[in-house]
């Protein structure tokens, strides 16, 4: 049975959502429909990407993935579908895959050529994406969705800067616990410090050393660690690092590591 | 594989939903449970309509709605279920169904009588609408779950005044990107308009035409279109309308016509 | 088709819990996933308990429900399966189980003994929980996934105390309508008071009988009733109970029966 999952910012109090997913039901029965989540902020792209991103590696290859953020599309930002990793994402090309695959070029790249029955054109993602998905869940083949077409638009990321001695990074997110999720991955950091000593700093707080889990250190003390996404995180255990360090999304962290 | 929905206030924190969706796989395990939205504010039955009457159109035929707002019956108003469009309709007879079908009589309609399982009557979306739902879900025949009666308690849904030169709407709904939409219907927009000038005045916004998209005008600026349910929408490109403009549900939207 | 539900503090903004789902239907697509809820307060566990208690037992026999709040397993507190009227209960042994089952045994506990394939430590519910599940989804035997323990860490939940004129009980939750749920159960309370007259008091608040439904006193009247879940609860008829009587978790809830 066929996955599509949905990303949006449609929020859980309206009807977007049972719209989109009523219609696709109607279309084709036989699907399973997944929530990634509908409370991404009002037009937030990157937030959109940062979830997605983070989410879709679990899924089996084959899913079919609606992004229903700024789904309105323009000449130069068209409805568009990337095939990438063996799984379909059905969005408008504003930058959004460029986040989502961290600049990687997808497999093929569609741009979405199918009519809309309603003359409205504020509902795309039920009107245009969920048609789409169906097309695919359904066994049809990519390139009869529209015309194939090489890149897609390009939106660069923030990555970290670093010398040999010092990692400058920033916070691309803070979750549910309050967690604080930096740009740094795993591969950089433990690429650049090997065997010295090191110290992360953000706002007031300081870390020396990397934990394997919270409980590593007591209760109310900072601990950095890895997500499991592989990025440097700084947590508090049993506590909330972002509202106590009073740190968000864009503030600086910095590793500085012994000299050599 | 039959389909039935929910539409509550219960919120997503308690058990109460869980209870509902795992009662239902209890007693049919082969049926689709998709949540309409569970975030109605308490006990407001007619933004339970609004969002059930804009959702079941996309849901194929035989889909069974169940509608967990104000689900206490009285003598006057009893648990009933309404055939309507194809579609089964579960819930108490406050009202709501007449403004879900906005004033059209449904095809069959009929005065739940099932035995509640436990003695607690504070329950009853999972211990009389669940169980209407199975019922329906496996097959069973509609008029089995009681005496057909001939209407449905009515409740008077705001429709909007208007002569040949001027249309006085209210605001029905204010949706998560702030999106103002009215009850002012595309048919009677048109209708009257024709091909004169007219202005739509909401507060102190003023627009002269309708737009196709969103992105018709420029950022910051306010549009108006017609929803995905073809109602008259006022929103801002890439803003939020509700909050600028000061206005909320029940406000007054005005569109002058050119006399002829 | 087997059910796998999931209950947690992940919210409903991040990957956390897409990525679970989207692990679990890659190890088998034939399962149905359930959530409960992902609202539970960080790190919260007696709420988890309750929702979970108050949930599972409308699901079928061979449910598999995950616990994904305080997941951080010591040695003390291990990962645990515990197998429980007839349907299986995953998470980490930190009292949670004995809140979940009022200090009964589980027919069989196991401590959890899988690898982890990920390195990460901080996702035990994608990385263990959901292996886990999906070999019982798959018909795989509970003893194959770790060894055989005799009990669940003990915690106390508070039960009411009496004597044969007097319960003084506490509140144990706030509903989404502002219901006051105690921990006074329909079993306790009739027990005592037979056909004595009685009075319950919350805060300011006094009511003098028990209803079989909200309706049951006027508009902005208090009422007190059984809940779905068989304990005494106290609300308004069409208001806000807890506010209006300003009180929240843990506060008293006394019921003075007449002397005999």
């Amino acid at each position: 049975m066929a996955i599509i999952t949905l990303t949006s910012d449609w929020g859980d109090k309206d009807y977007y959502l049972a719209a989109v997913k009523g219609s696709i039901y109607r279309q084709i029965p036989d699907v399973l429909i997944v929530d990634i989540t509908h409370k991404i902020q009002s037009f937030e792209m990157a937030q959109a990407a940062y979830v997605l991103k983070n989410a879709f590696p679990n899924f089996p290859d084959g899913t079919i993935h609606i992004i229903g953020v700024n789904s309105e599309e323009s000449i130069d930002e068209p409805h568009t579908i990337a095939y990438f990793q063996k799984q379909y994402f059905i969005g408008t090309d504003n930058g959004v895959f460029s986040l989502l695959f961290e600049g990687e070029i997808p497999e093929k790249i569609i741009e979405l050529d199918i009519t809309q029955e309603t003359e409205s054109f504020t509902f795309s993602s039920r009107d245009r994406f969920a048609k789409a998905a169906v097309h695919l869940a359904g066994g049809g083949d990519l390139e009869e969705l529209g015309r194939i077409k090489s890149e897609v638009n390009k939106r660069i990321s923030l990555k970290p800067i670093h010398d040999k001695d010092r990692i400058r990074g920033v916070i691309v997110h803070i979750d549910n616990y309050q967690n604080i999720i930096t740009n740094i991955s795993k591969e950089l950091l433990e690429g650049l410090v090997k065997k010295r000593s090191f110290q992360i700093q953000v706002r007031g707080g300081e870390i020396n050393k990397i934990s394997d889990a919270y409980g590593d250190v007591p209760s109310g003390t900072l601990v950095a660690l890895f997500s499991a996404n592989d990025l440097l995180e700084i947590a508090m255990n049993q506590g909330t690092a972002a509202p106590l360090l009073g740190v968000g999304v864009g503030d600086a962290v910095i590793v500085e590591i012994e000299e050599e």
